[in-house]
């Protein structure tokens, strides 16, 4: 693009462009948007960009995202320790969380198979999982990962290893989301709400 | 939303929330994203949004968004000082520069005519435009303002408010967009483009 814009407007642009799905068009909308902000508005984003590295840090027990090691889920007293519920990433915690349907532990793969992207078990926090498995008691582990491809192959991958361990391994259900019209849901989905049906 | 995020990543989810277009969601897959680059990318950022106000100021001749004042624009002698060319905001300017069909000077009013918001020729930047008329040799105004509700009034009110100066007023033109089928278009501009019709 031209070069119109002065020089700090169009870094910003540059920057902004790099988080996800946004282009240079959006990048600009967003950048024009904080200039016409009042300055201490832009300089709370700022400061809040710039001190999140040095604040967050992953739990060393389920890798969650937190600001104390062990991280407020771990070491709350009051959460059952027996069930580990294994997610992808952070927001798939959080979409948990917020359900409040589920009072256990977590752990959080950060990632799931994916051998095209490089990503085996190695990359992800397996091991560590197996370590909770045999130095944790732990009876049922509850594989939320998503079912999508990677997500469904990454839950019996997991399925496999805890082959040799004294734990239930269970799976979210699938089926028609709420509030969802038949007639819209797809082939598969309908196919495995089939297969799942109970008796009402 | 629930409290499972620490509180640096929640703050920063609620900073990115006030971009336009942005709701919870989209605020937390940024974050999350900008969380997941190497420190110094996220600094980076930091830095050009905390250093924005500070770099950039109005330009006191055509209020475009500028690093010096005169913008390199109005100072730039290769410019045809006698022609100035009337946008919304910097991004139509900048739309218009990539154009690389004009060039002569501009003159920003940042805004549009909207009554119901409260915008009326005080809040725009009419008077200096007009002033500029009176002191500066300009023989052409091209109204670019956008072919909206209250670009076009905006145009309809400049062009009534320049009717006492020996100055040609003219108009961006209406019709079918480059690349565009004729029978995806609407009918104001199908209307806008027949009428404006050329012998070919």
């Amino acid at each position: 693009m031209s070069k119109a814009f002065p020089p700090a407007l169009e870094r910003l642009i540059k920057n902004l462009s790099r988080l996800p799905g946004i282009g240079e068009k959006t990048a600009t909308r967003y950048a024009l948007q904080i200039l016409r902000w009042q300055e201490p508005t832009a300089q709370e984003l700022a400061v809040s960009i710039a001190e999140l590295h040095r604040k967050i840090l992953l739990c060393s027990t389920c890798f969650a995202f937190s600001e104390q090691d062990p991280c407020p889920i771990c070491s709350d007293s009051r959460r059952n320790r027996s069930i580990l519920c294994v997610v992808e990433g952070p927001a798939d915690l959080l979409s948990i969380e917020s359900s409040n349907a589920f009072n256990g532990l977590y752990h959080v793969l950060h990632g799931a198979l994916s051998p095209a992207d490089g990503i085996g078990p190695a990359e992800l926090r397996i091991d560590r999982l197996l370590n909770r498995l045999e130095t944790q008691e732990v009876k049922e582990l509850v594989l939320a990962t998503s079912s999508t491809v990677s997500g469904e192959a990454t839950a019996a991958y997991l399925a496999q290893c805890c082959k040799g361990f004294p734990v239930s391994v269970t799976r979210l259900a699938c089926g028609i989301p709420m509030g969802m019209d038949v007639k819209y849901a797809d082939q598969l989905t309908l196919k495995r709400a089939l297969e799942a049906r109970f008796s009402y």
